[in-house]
């Protein structure tokens, strides 16, 4: 067994009964009947006996029509973690560096690690200005990492998780400007917040954009995730991706959802208005600070345990998240849910706190 | 870009256009209307707006009633191609060896080159005593690479692809016996020939299976792997897979198809009679070596060019597959189809050859 593999800590999600499940950054919403009922007409007529499509080329196409990029610009993986795994193992490995901005998404240090490529964090920095609180990069912090003398392979969230908010863009492209190895930039949240560096991939050809189905598309459970990039690198995927990575069932799905793109943004609007109405009551009450969020979530940061405040909701059913890392101690990670669901939470906020 | 990553042929299956399909040692039936109506039922109240379930406990409980193991004993990946990329990530990368008798699957050498261990190839012994052929291993060749000082990783596909067949079982326990490493026997044709280590797992902890829902179970669009093995090497998978490996419709379909055992035993039964009939009639013909088979595909050595042979089967509407690598100049590989097909097959091949 690989010591360094030995010290991970394997990732098993809670179990915990609960009425509201808000833990996992999920979608409240199933897709609509009518695409549900399009997939399974469709999925009765396909073979699944045989292997699923090595290279989506269907999805692909609908992904081009949905991003304005060409087909062979975009990769599907089986979620965006697939994505994640792949670019570490074909960019990074032993004798390499990986640069992670943190606190941010747990896969990026987990398959650096087991990649054997050596990881360096830079925390973000948590500022202050007439009580608003933001969390941005440490660009000097970060540049001092930089060298030219061994591949490196940077990691940026945006909008991060669990933070919740994008990064300033200025903030972004002096880091970009200054990096000479390949720039992932986790649009995971894209549709929550809208700005995507998907427009400047022709000027930057060492830009990796991670992109999911799990968020904004309601299909977390179907493992699905895309990259956008130039060609070259996108090429790449096929050299250390699983042989057949999407499975059929999720290939279709996927199409079909995204050709009903409109009910998709309609739902997301929806979730936007529910956030900022739920960031505006939470804001009213005392003993809770809610960090801004471009997201489907929101980290809080509690005056009160947050295991006491954790179990108190717990209790009345709504499951939330506890994370670990720089700056987080006694903070709280929660999405958006239904409006009857937000209610229901503030609602035992307003008890608990 | 790593070099020895950029230096790999991505894996891009045929998508050549044909009537019968045999290059991907698929299974030729599809499961029965009566299962996949149950999958449907089951997955139309499933909310696939949340993340699959992690440790795929409900299949890992099917499991456990078609192996004799504990749910500990097992892990369930996305494919057989999952599992043999986890295990090289735990217990194989950089400074460590990963044996492996040649030629057999592919995956074995592609996810040992992307973790950066060493790979050692050893090649098949290809016997013959009186007009019979056996591909065996090369136990004395093999022993000279093991070595106590750094940890190796061996791959044992049993029966071995492409070859078809069973190694010699005490050599099977030779090199077992001798070796300190992880021991990887890939059962993936396990069902078409019956013999397996999963009875031998409590006396060797240092073994792990690798099982498939590719082949016998007929879902290869739907990936789903298993692996077998002691619990504290089966834990080591959670910490290298992704989050959420397997999705919510492979899960609940794998399931059912386990509730419906019987069905599977009786295809592979009938699988197994068009097989044998298929190796007696290749045999009567000239111009064709058939190598012995307990899976549910054959290889045959050629006469003729076999790019002409494949090129005359591809016009009559029959796809199969050239492979490369040692002692498989001038071969074809092709499964075994429904007994229409097979017919279809032979008739080809008696105006071909």
């Amino acid at each position: 067994m690989r010591q360094d593999v030995l010290n991970l800590t394997p990732y098993k999600p809670s179990k915990a009964v609960c009425e509201i499940k808000l833990d996992a950054n999920e979608n409240p919403y199933e897709i609509p009947n009518e695409v549900k009922q399009r997939i399974e007409k469709r999925i009765k007529n396909e073979k699944l006996n045989f292997y699923c499509d090595a290279s989506c080329d269907e999805l692909r196409g609908q992904l081009s029509i949905y991003t304005g990029l060409k087909p062979e610009q975009i990769f599907v993986g089986s979620g965006g973690d697939e994505i994640i795994s792949d670019l570490i193992f074909a960019f990074a490995g032993p004798g390499r560096d990986v640069i992670i901005p943190v606190p941010s998404f747990g896969s990026y240090e987990t398959f650096a690690r087991i990649s054997g490529a050596n990881v360096i964090k830079v925390p973000l920095l948590l500022e202050e200005a007439n009580g608003n609180f933001s969390w941005d990069l440490d660009v000097a912090g970060i540049k001092r990492y930089f060298r030219s003398d061994i591949p490196q392979l940077m990691f940026l969230c945006y909008p991060n998780n669990p933070t919740g908010d994008y990064f300033d863009e200025q903030k972004m492209f002096d880091l970009i400007d200054s990096f000479n190895g390949i720039i992932v930039i986790d649009e995971a949240y894209f549709e929550f917040g809208g700005k995507t560096f998907s427009d400047r991939l022709s000027d930057y050809p060492n830009i990796v954009i991670v992109r999911t189905f799990s968020k904004a598309f309601c299909i977390a459970g179907l493992r699905v995730g895309y990259a956008l990039g130039h060609e070259d690198v996108i090429e790449q995927f096929y050299k250390v991706k699983l042989p057949y990575n999407v499975n059929t069932y999720s290939q279709i799905a996927a199409t079909e959802i995204l050709k009903n793109i409109e009910w998709v943004k309609k739902t997301t609007v929806g979730l936007i208005e529910s956030r900022d109405k739920l960031v505006n009551e939470l804001k009213k009450l005392d003993g809770i600070t809610v960090y801004p969020s471009s997201t489907n979530f929101l980290l809080c940061k509690l005056k009160k345990s947050r295991d006491y405040v954790y179990e108190q909701l717990l209790d009345r059913g709504i499951l939330t998240r506890r994370l670990n890392g720089e700056n987080l101690d006694n903070t709280l990670r929660f999405n958006v849910g239904t409006p009857e669901q937000n209610d229901k939470l503030l609602m035992a906020f307003k008890q608990i706190l």
